[in-house]
């Protein structure tokens, strides 16, 4: 290993890694450019003095509660970019959190390991009927019961407005004021840990939102040498990169050791631009290890990846950046594209049962060969890594969210098809990640929404309008983020899992995850022993796991699949399913778990 | 190994890869966005046929010499970008080369390891008094004498006008008209061949030149997402980038194939921006591992990087990009800091004897610690690879040339301190460069060059004056680039190495290179063994090397350095220097080396 952690500055350079205090006692700042700061403190302006390496004291000691801000060269005052709340808002001032003062109950809380994994993503805004921190306390215990093992709540970070996925955060140390207090946040981590759940953190380091972002007033946090889809990049290897690094990953740190988070979700890593020797994922993949070490808590990296590339999940002694696992859209976007019939947009690069064959056997389908969505070569084979290092879904906020009204998979599909998509999931070699209501089918849509000042407001409904316009909509069906309706629409209905048909669909996810939990063979994340057969013509589709047997069929009439003689239906999707004499009869639309016996049907034992 | 070479489309999409013949016998060229294509053709028009992926055919046969250009959309013609040849310039039509043709005499050549090389790094233009192809050849001799393994040609690639350092270049599969035929070339590498000599070309791939680009008019080559210090970056990672990356893979094989060379030195990795899975620079290194395999000789891929990042030559298989060797530039820094004691620009990040020692015993004196110069964090250890995967010197065009009067170190620098910066080249563990001259002290500067058009030079000429203004120069003093002077005052005067002074300073480095040859501890590349002492105050320094001792003096005064009671002077920079009891006795600005004997002096052997 020759990663340098230890950073040292040579020099004096106001752009050198932080001088600040790892537990601040007093007020600091980073203004590298700035000719004079002043701390404005419960309406009283501190001058504050300039030390090392651009960093800036005030000899006030921190008293938890306190308001403040920073005035640069007189302009401000601004929030202070590590804030750790911001009760009026993105643009308020900032308030001072004791992080110590919390009364945990989780103090021989382990999470399970990623391998066995069950995730479930949820907005904290729409998950329960308060959209808050306390609200969604109440609902844990059934999510236990269903099987999740892993909770990944949306981002929290500060971001503008009330309502908001939370990917246009700007303070990225402050849980959002409108979810709860920073106590009602550690309130439901350990409620979570007292549920046997463990609590994985979308942080979005790739970008910052559009409004309310003083960052750049304090420093160079962005650089304009690089592009994303939301503007300039973050400054991971540019002149003051080292604090921006530092910022980020002491971001996370927070998280995981001041909320006992036993996880962060990384938003997007294909928009860090990053060409230094030490990339900052592995930086900070190196960052939670040695915490790992510290709070002698199980800690989990996940990804989220658009690179298809295994160089994000390699370990780091193996040229990798050390991240336990990643997203994998392909397994979502092959199964998505099979079941819907829909071949706009990436879905172009999908649509036959052999793409999603393939999906099985290898986490990325496209590993080295040509996109024609991409119009170039995407991705790279992975060969030695287990099928828990990626992380799947059949639907999640971005595939529901980003459609133009929001609507989710089982809004599309016949019972049957809602069916065999939880099915594939939870057969799937790969980490299983549901979305909040996608268990009992919910009804309610997940919509784009948000909470934008007036300006900006504007300019996003029309950019939403025009984009879903320029794919053949109706701008009047299309909903508008800003309208507090996308907001209210979006929230989930709870009542309505006791209905029956939402009942069943739950029944079915419930034992799907308990066949899961108790089948070796469908938790071992071995890749290689996998084997696929499709009938392209006849739409049937089978995936053998060891001692399993998965049989789907997506045809519009019955179909004989073949099977061995000797094997027993744990689990099918419809009561017509049945075995006959080796073959499995599957009615259109319709999905079965089979274990394979013994020749003899075991009767020797 | 998980790189898929065979990169095969999946659709007919318009930037899919390649379809164009390995061995063209009829035009063809891709240009995806294009509504019609025209091949002109010896003052003919021809009308092309849209092929599959976005490449145009026309039925016309490829004759030698043929002159051509294409039409696109009625606008042109432009030159071809793969053009093998431009007799008239970058604006001018291309033609028709047959590589087959050229009568080769080195059918049984190998080039030596890079392990045991040294490298003499010239420009066609300036190094002979004709400067071309031709001229060249009558010196390789010399070099050969003198110990040299390897020539680097600064590149050839065709740039804008008549004078040029060759980083602007346009056309990249054509040999700069200005040097001579195609057929000039090889006669070059054949003698350089006949001699011994490896050959290795300086290949820009990272950028292109300001004037006759015309592939942005063809298709996607470069994208405006990223930017580097010349403008849009080449498209490695985005629509299209297949074929920009095929096109540069040709590129390199073209040079190694069809002209012989031994190894391509790759200009500026630093400003490739990919952040695709197969990284360009490991597609690359994997294209030349099998075309080394497929020609039964020995290749070599060096790189330009100014990361600081083992990555780049670490092996495929270990994370890294395959790459064989890298320039480190830290090595220059330090020695040239301390030998001239300046201290501005990138020299601030160095200085002191103590860096110089680093310098020797770790590639990247910069590691993962922070630069002033850079503001930031910069590179990381190199723990595991031999030291002659880092290629060093004390002068090389950039070094000389970017100077703002192109000044060669010796110009300024004592004979003592001229010698001591051969001699710690010629003793580092690294694979040592010379710059063309620098053996015997050449009188002639090597200045910034360029032979732009009347506009485009205009604003080369101010930008150059107003760059060294800024660091405090009379702008009269700073040789305008654009004058044929600036040319003329850079080429080699050859008579002048007969002068005493030259004559004396040529046969330090002949010595030199011949110990180095043949001494094992100073070519075993070993870094682990190398132990360095400085005395910081009395600035004196000393490096070991399994029985070599290499004392340095940079005092004022003659110095007492202590030393084993039983050695050999085996060399020494001044008559003065002398071993006295256990000590070397160096006269200011003096350097020895020394064998340390066994304890008796080896009287017992």
């Amino acid at each position: 290993m020759s990663i340098s952690l230890d950073q040292s500055p040579t020099s004096r350079c106001p752009f050198s890694v932080t001088s600040r205090p790892e537990s601040p006692v007093t007020y600091a700042v980073w203004a590298p450019y700035a000719q004079a700061l002043t701390l404005f403190l419960d309406g009283t302006h501190h001058e504050m003095s300039r030390g090392e390496h651009g960093w800036w004291h005030a000899d006030e000691p921190q008293r938890a509660g306190a308001r403040y801000g920073f005035l640069i060269d007189g302009e401000g005052p601004y929030p202070d970019p590590r804030s750790p709340s911001q009760p009026d808002g993105v643009h308020g001032l900032s308030r001072v959190v004791d992080h110590k003062r919390f009364a945990w109950t989780d103090a021989r809380w382990q999470a399970p390991p990623l391998a066995s994994a069950v995730i479930y993503e949820l907005h904290v805004g729409t998950f329960s009927d308060d959209g808050t921190f306390r609200g969604a306390i109440a609902r844990l215990g059934e999510l236990a019961d269903l099987g999740v093992t892993h909770v990944e709540l949306m981002p929290l970070a500060e971001f503008p407005g009330t309502r908001g996925w939370g990917y246009d955060g700007v303070d990225l140390f402050a849980p959002h004021h409108f979810y709860g207090e920073p106590d009602d946040l550690k309130a439901l981590v350990d409620a979570c840990h007292a549920c046997g759940l463990a609590v994985v953190l979308d942080v979005v380091y790739n970008h910052f939102g559009p409004s309310g972002n003083y960052l750049g007033k304090f420093g160079p946090y962005f650089t304009s040498r690089y592009t994303t889809p939301w503007g300039d990049a973050v400054n991971l290897d540019g002149a003051g990169s080292a604090e921006d690094r530092q910022f980020l990953c002491d971001n996370a740190v927070m998280w995981l050791r001041d909320y006992h988070f036993d996880g962060l979700r990384i938003d997007a890593v294909h928009a860090f631009i990053d060409n230094s020797a030490l990339p900052f994922l592995e930086q900070l993949s190196a960052r939670a290890a040695q915490l790992e070490a510290v709070l002698g808590r199980h800690l989990v990296l996940i990804a989220e990846s658009d690179l298809n590339d295994p160089r994000v999940i390699r370990s780091r002694e193996a040229g990798g950046y050390g991240v336990h696992a990643q997203w994998s859209d392909d397994f979502h976007h092959a199964l998505h594209s099979v079941l819907t019939g829909e071949r706009s947009g990436y879905y172009e690069d999908f649509g036959t049962l052999a793409h999603l064959a393939t999906a099985f056997t290898q986490p990325f389908v496209y590993a080295g060969i040509y996109s024609a969505h991409r119009s170039r070569v995407h991705g790279r084979a992975v060969r030695d890594l287990p099928g828990w290092r990626f992380v799947v879904s059949t639907q999640n906020h971005d595939q529901v969210g980003n459609r133009a009204r929001g609507d989710r998979l089982v809004h599309d599909l016949s019972p049957g098809r809602a069916r065999i998509a939880a099915a594939l999931l939870l057969c799937s070699p790969y980490v299983p990640m549901l979305f909040q209501g996608e268990e009992w089918g919910a009804s309610t849509p997940f919509q784009y929404f948000t909470d934008h000042e007036a300006a900006l407001g504007r300019l996003v409904s029309d950019g939403r309008r025009r984009e879903f316009e320029a794919f053949g909509w109706d701008p009047a069906q299309v909903p508008d983020p800003q309208a507090p309706d996308s907001y209210a629409r979006s929230r989930l209905r709870w009542r309505e899992r006791d209905e029956e048909d939402h009942a069943e669909l739950l029944d079915w996810y419930r034992r799907l995850i308990a066949l899961r939990r108790t089948t070796p063979a469908l938790r071992d994340g071995d890749l290689s022993g996998i084997r696929v057969s499709v009938d392209e013509g006849e739409r049937h589709f089978v995936v053998w796991r060891g001692d399993i047997m998965v049989a789907c069929s997506v045809a519009s009439h019955v179909s004989r699949v073949p099977a061995p003689e000797w094997a027993e239906l744990l689990i099918a999707s419809d009561d017509a399913v049945h075995l006959g004499s080796g073959v499995i009869v599957l009615p259109p639309d319709s999905i079965a778990i089979v274990r394979v016996l013994p020749d003899n049907g075991g009767l020797d034992a």
